[in-house]
């Protein structure tokens, strides 16, 4: 016993061969093999049947793949919840687009007790095997700003965990911070993530670039933490680099200029209409160009 | 600017219809949109040609998606290897059978200095979904039993860790173990997982049952851990449930017995002959009945 299944497991195994997917490969090749089939009794004097059988199983394989995918997103959106949240004074929106399939880009507003942590992450590469990681960033988010006063040190321990994970694991873009929701004061640190925009009352903008290379790359690099505080009125926009890389027809990209220009656009307007603001800017600018990221903003707006 | 792009991105971002994937929808539905298509010359004077279009649209994009699935799927296997090892007095063989697109079975084997860190773990429910948490298991089971010398503590924190990202977080059954690969001692902590199987170089068997209940699912939850030597010749079979629970078109389950039967028929064979001939007998037993469930088996058999 085994001899013949143990080879045909082992090629299988290897994964190079249909073998590894033999109980979900596509029946549309051969419906007739189904037996009861319309197609099956036709036979080949009826080719608009057969083909029409065809259409139909592979229609609804695919659509059982979609439906998987689909119910993999909304695991994905779960664990980036909430979208919309009230933390003391700051009014915080966010919201991620994947390009296909399930997302790279994350983001996570987290109760600390006193204070609010916020990440906005994008993770590299694009689709399944990207979103693939999404799970292990959000707990590493969690577990290590909940258990660092230090945001510097959380940082640093997300990227040596990650960098622990080589070569399976990619390579992750992160603003991480912790925000006083009374106070107002922001710790944060950007791993090399776009820098995220602090929108003053008064229209002006600073950009937050205090921090370090990406994570998982550089085993012991240092992510010093950088500190603004917002007052009433104060708005920080974070996003992947997925916006500001959004492209129109002629190539151009969106830039951050342009993400500055439409926040001022949008005013003092709560912190899901700026969110949806900006984001409609960029869809306008590109057009009916693809877009060829994720995308992911996240924008954090004191009220009073 | 923002007020018709802000409404269609957040009703597209509630994901309850197409928008969320909107760069993705197949197109087959109409071909004759692409343009320079042969069916938008035929018209519907030709349906055949039309159909066949459709078919090669829809295959195509099929494909696509088949493909990011299996390179997720590839992912996964990096992540679990190395499939076959020698480590001190063992020879180590493990395997993963995913039943459909990705894989919710994991395992690992890790070099923890002078001992062997072993894992069998199944996330509940299939597919996509319990695949998107397979890297964060991975990671979990590296840095808890890379930290803690006791093994309790390590499966302690693994169930917390997860706990704290309910309800998201899946509930998993786990076998960790600590192999010490020169004495054969082996500290093990079985989390609501299938007792592994200790198989004694004379033939007779042990079931390895010391544990909790599945991960995540009760904070504060103990693990206690047990003991047993691996003497010259003996072996470990460790795995998840979707090898015992295989049917065949009789309902039968193929079972522990029948497990233990298959082992003491492979006798004195390396680990991967062993691996295969258990892979081989479960799948002989099951004949023509699909499989339900993923399905993951380590050997680990002292030679010396």
């Amino acid at each position: 016993m085994g001899t013949k299944p143990q080879q045909q497991l082992q090629r299988a195994a290897e994964g190079g061969e249909p073998g590894l997917f033999a109980d979900w490969q596509p029946s549309w090749r051969n419906p007739a093999a189904s037996g009861n089939s319309r197609a099956a009794r036709a036979g080949q004097d009826e080719p608009i049947p057969l083909l029409e059988e065809q259409l139909a199983v592979l229609q609804r394989e695919h659509n059982e793949l979609r439906q998987a995918i689909f119910a993999a997103a909304q695991a994905q959106r779960r664990l980036c919840a909430p979208r919309q949240a009230r933390r003391g004074r700051f009014e915080i929106a966010s919201e991620i687009f994947p390009v296909r399939h399930l997302s790279g880009d994350f983001n996570q507003v987290l109760d600390l007790g006193a204070t609010t942590g916020l990440a906005v992450g994008d993770i590299a590469g694009k689709g399944l095997t990207a979103g693939l990681w999404l799970a292990h960033l959000a707990g590493l988010v969690r577990t290590h700003l909940g258990s660092s006063l230090d945001l510097s040190e959380a940082v640093t321990a997300i990227n040596e965990e990650l960098w622990k994970m080589q070569p399976e694991a990619p390579m992750v873009a992160l603003f991480l911070a912790r925000l006083d929701q009374e106070c107002g004061e922001l710790i944060y640190c950007n791993a090399g993530q776009s820098p995220a925009v602090v929108l003053r009352a008064e229209g002006c903008v600073e950009f937050l670039e205090v921090g370090g290379p990406m994570l998982g790359g550089i085993s012991g690099a240092s992510f010093p933490s950088g500190r603004v505080v917002l007052g009433r009125g104060d708005a920080l926009i974070s996003y992947s680099d997925g916006i500001v890389e959004c492209r129109n027809d002629q190539g151009e990209e969106f830039g951050a200029e342009r993400l500055v220009a439409a926040s001022q656009n949008a005013g003092h307007s709560s912190a899901a209409h700026m969110l949806y603001s900006l984001l409609g800017a960029a869809q306008d600018f590109a057009g009916t160009h693809a877009r060829e990221d994720d995308l992911t903003l996240m924008v954090a707006r004191r009220l009073e």
